[in-house]
């Protein structure tokens, strides 16, 4: 019997919450690579809360996933037969495969990965694309100053985390803003943050403003919501305000209720010459290289820690994305879809 | 009899629309110059939709005007009596003597005038802090590329028209947002925006994405309300919004109702890259030069051009202000205090 393939296709759009019938499994035998292919399995897939977006039937900044696609997402695999030039089975690469066991590849946007430089599951979190939109963000959109003070939210996950160590580094005060006790003491614990305030504190605006004597000069923008009105107040004349994502809002299914809050954003932003600007990752492949380099370097000198949260196993991944965007991850969440060779 | 100086204080701090009884007119003799002073007359008052902010009891992102304290106001003024040397009697100032007949100055701040070089009233206008800050805010913050779409709303008053005008000579497609007819046949017809849409317009949503065919890449925002929602959905990727002003809100006493647009704004924000930043102009010193160098000679050229409305009168000047904040006044709002001795 021929070796079958797990996909995660969509099965519905999604209307606020993603639910478990939103999505379909299906097995279909493995493809084999034809000549300029490559067949690779997948060891880790990333998920992370842009895929929300992807639910949609409309465009986001990028092409939603179609109904019975396989859904999307970042992955590390590893080559399993190649007929393409310059790859060889048994190495390790890092893909876009999506929620699936196997896939072909004609190595397009394709990276080999060393397993010796670092656990290869990183390529996928602290230096991959969370790392790198952390790195870029908060340098070139929120521009740290020494002295200054930066708040992040979701700050002890796979983005806030990173925001959080770099904006140390620069010299700066850094607040984080997360949910459960625990991530806080991870995050002033054993990431180094000066500060950390739950968004579950019964007077959010208190203790953040408690937590930010000096205002704020940086907010990294991760979840919308409750946290972007505490954080409004605070904002120093001339602060920056990268707005990476929006966790908070993704599952609105209308906007909610008034006064529209529009009027006396854009007041303050005017009054105190704010900067709001929207990013994407994918504008800045450009920085790349001085990312790939900083962090590394960083994370040797052991002044850039990360955590990840591994769920073993494809058929977990709908309930873990689920719990992502509930804010119930700890760290980096990875699914391990099949076991990693490197460990 | 000593001659009287008039002037208009705050009586009240304005709730919603200023009304006249906000103000208080008050005649005290004119005062005499001391060692280190001069006596100036002024001859034209600027009026400027950021005086309504003064009159608030909070901080704006200058102090508000006191109870009992003269009105704020850049003027231009004639030298009457000089102690102070460097000046002169006779000589035209550039000073920010607010609503009053004479002030006295010690020179700080004051700028002397050359009414050979260009017609004096540009000093508050043109040449002034309406078009400094139209030309900070389009080519610092806009950076328009030739061939985007510049979007500016009041397109016909003091600032607004030297945006749109500047952003021609980049080579853009401009397009004004204006509400009388009139109006927007002098932006276009005089001024060569390419198209001026009437917030009047029964769609004005409808009308504007007409007039922008391929979006708005720099939308310059001067009003807020209904116009900065009919811009919204029309910005294109990348495209940038200086916030200069939000007339349409100055008079709020309360936020709109719901829902609340903020979510959406902050989402668009997102998916298209939008910078949103507020500026204010005295933050900008050190670009004055330039900006003098450059709108002097595109004055001179014939491509920037100008229109000034005029009311004679200090006692004229709460009723002229209360129509700049209803849109009523054509072109830079000036109050001929007295006599302008160069025409």
């Amino acid at each position: 019997m021929a070796a079958m393939n797990r996909q995660i296709q969509l099965a519905s759009y999604a209307v606020g919450p993603p639910k478990a019938s939103d999505f379909t499994r299906v097995e279909e035998p493995v493809p084999r690579p034809e000549r300029g292919q490559m067949l690779c399995r997948t060891i880790y897939l990333s998920l992370d809360p842009y895929m929300r977006g992807r639910m949609n039937p409309g465009p986001s900044y990028a092409k939603g996933v179609g109904l019975g696609e396989v859904m999307v997402g970042g992955t590390v695999s590893q080559v399993v037969e190649s007929n393409l030039e310059g790859f060889h089975a048994g190495e390790i690469v890092l893909t876009a495969n999506g929620w699936q066991d196997y896939a072909l590849s004609d190595g397009d946007g394709v990276r080999k990965l060393d397993p010796a430089a670092a656990p290869i599951s990183t390529a996928v979190g602290v230096l991959g694309m969370p790392g790198f939109t952390a790195y870029v963000g908060l340098l070139d959109h929120g521009r740290p100053k020494a002295g200054e003070t930066v708040v992040v939210s979701a700050a002890s996950g796979a983005v806030g985390a990173v925001v959080g160590q770099i904006a140390k580094i620069e010299g700066c005060r850094v607040v984080g803003i997360a949910g459960a006790r625990e991530k806080c003491d991870y995050v002033t614990g054993e990431l180094g943050f000066d500060a950390c305030v739950s968004h579950r504190e019964d007077d959010l605006p208190a203790a953040l403003r408690a937590a930010c004597p000096d205002g704020i000069d940086v907010y990294f923008e991760n979840v919308g919501g409750k946290v972007f009105e505490a954080v409004l107040p605070l904002l120093n004349t001339f602060a920056r305000v990268p707005v990476c994502g929006r966790i908070a809002n993704y599952n609105l299914t209308e906007p909610p209720p008034g006064p529209d809050q529009v009027p006396r954003l854009m007041g303050l932003t005017l009054v105190r010459r704010i900067t709001f600007r929207g990013f994407i990752i994918y504008d800045h492949r450009e920085r790349e290289p001085d990312f790939l380099r900083d962090v590394a370097a960083w994370i040797r000198d052991g002044r850039v820690r990360y955590r990840e949260d591994v769920v073993d196993g494809l058929d977990r991944a709908v309930a873990a994305f689920q719990g992502l965007l509930r804010g119930e991850n700890f760290g980096k969440l990875l699914v391990r879809v099949s076991d990693d060779p490197t460990r």
